[in-house]
């Protein structure tokens, strides 16, 4: 851990217990921590799993109730809860309490968490880059987060200081921060994760049955994301479906161009691309994975 | 292994000593047989390297002398330089001997090495589904072709007992041998295996630097192929332009069609597709990985 958790933080309430709520939970206390943390959930089974596993103290049905008290409340649901779940909470918040989320897109979000409690917080967007292809908090692991990135997504109406308290929140998580605008962030993530996401599902979709039987682990890797869970996604790509059209928008170019290069038979072209390809992914991807800064997702 | 490697296979000539031929030749001391491995390559560096890791027995930097009195001969260079290496090899291959291939598509060459030798043999062509984004000899291992499995492309012409023998030398290597015509070998293989490669290497290009700063883990395994080596993966594609093409037609229609579900704003189809990709992972991949038999490529 590079920083504790801040000790003014004595109650952290998380809505959503599945792998990334639990596993803040589990991280918060590894962290050394000693906040009471709170599970909120729909479903009594998930939340029996999260006490089972020790990712949450206490349990509850009812997110007002869930809330109220705690200095820390994060949305860890499927984001379409997220309008539902802030306009049960609001009333029932604490004065100075940090409302965050772990959602995948931000600008929709941001402007929902600013609409329905206040443009000037206390809702501030958060995208902790951790996660797998598997969901519930029986996968919830205390270092999920450790080493991999968060991206924080203050506006022009957050106050600075919530966004600092934030940021050394999921720094004290072992998380390297970076600040973007909730745009900018639905623009970067359409192209390094929900294009590769739809790639995937739809890559799953093309081979006949004989054809997978003879799949081997390009294709193992290459599918991976398909694993996923359908409605978390179903609701990231409609809530970033502008970033995510232009990202599939421009895929589609560059298969056609691809495509000319093949009917045209021009050998050099091609290899001159996948060459360049190449040498783009060790230079960044393949650097960082020397360096083990690359986030786990 | 599941069967050892015919005792009159004495001498076995690899011709490319990378690391799918330098595995071969590990493969084959691994499995208890004394044959002689020749290694055939254009450059002494990786020659040199093939013998330091005990991958060959002698080397060769002459194709028609390396293959002399060879009982098997295997291609395993970029499929590019398989008609000059058949050329070469020709009038220098010993009565009896089988000649197969390495090679990642099959309809091209397997008509190059019908023709440049003899529609009723010795050429066969075989596609054991093994190897990595790494290359070179010192990258090969004795295990990498065990459990994973080899596509075999008899044609009409190919003597029944050419296949066999070839089949058993798979098999003794640890494969399971499927085997296929070379036209639904290379249709198959466009889906599950070129089309992936061609979307990892776009997909590399999209983002911008500093979107590649935040990539995570999945996509860091999306691109995983455009690791690739450039100039084996331009032959593959230059030798297998159609089925690509079509492949790469179908996946840009799916994502057309994607594209208009977003743009409706039609969330219960996306989850459906999504959905449904993920059954299908499961009902595949995901129980070959539980059983272990899926192929390392």
């Amino acid at each position: 851990m590079n920083a504790t958790i801040d000790p003014n933080i004595r109650t952290v309430t998380v809505v959503g217990v599945g792998l990334l709520g639990g596993s803040i939970g589990l991280a918060i206390r590894a962290g050394g921590s000693s906040a009471k943390i709170v599970g909120v959930g729909r479903r009594q089974t998930s939340l029996d799993e999260a006490l089972q596993v020790g990712a949450v103290d206490e349990v509850c049905l009812n997110v007002a109730e869930g809330v109220a008290g705690a200095d820390l409340v994060i949305l860890a649901t499927p984001v379409g809860a997220f309008n539902r779940l802030l306009t049960a909470a609001k009333d029932a918040l604490k004065p100075g309490a940090i409302v965050t989320d772990v959602g995948s897109t931000k600008a929709e979000i941001v402007a929902q968490g600013e609409k329905v409690l206040s443009p000037g917080g206390p809702f501030i967007g958060s995208h902790p880059m951790a996660g797998s292809e598997h969901r519930g908090p029986t996968f919830a692991r205390a270092d999920l987060f450790t080493g991999a990135t968060c991206i924080l997504t203050p506006t022009g109406n957050t106050p600075p200081e919530l966004a600092e308290r934030a940021q050394r929140f999921w720094q004290a998580l072992g998380m390297r921060v970076v600040r973007m605008s909730p745009a900018d962030h639905d623009q970067a993530v359409a192209r390094i994760s929900h294009l590769p996401q739809v790639l995937a599902s739809l890559l799953m979709q093309l081979p006949s049955d004989s054809d997978l039987d003879i799949a081997a682990t390009g294709f193992r890797d290459s599918t991976r994301l398909a694993g996923s869970d359908p409605e978390m996604w179903r609701d990231i790509i409609m809530t970033n479906r502008q970033p995510v059209l232009a990202a599939i928008e421009t895929m589609t170019g560059e298969l056609r161009h691809m495509a000319g290069l093949i009917e045209a038979g021009d050998a050099d072209a091609i290899e001159q691309l996948l060459a360049s390809a190449k040498q783009r992914r060790l230079d960044t991807i393949g650097r960082k994975l020397t360096d083990r800064r690359i986030s786990a997702e």
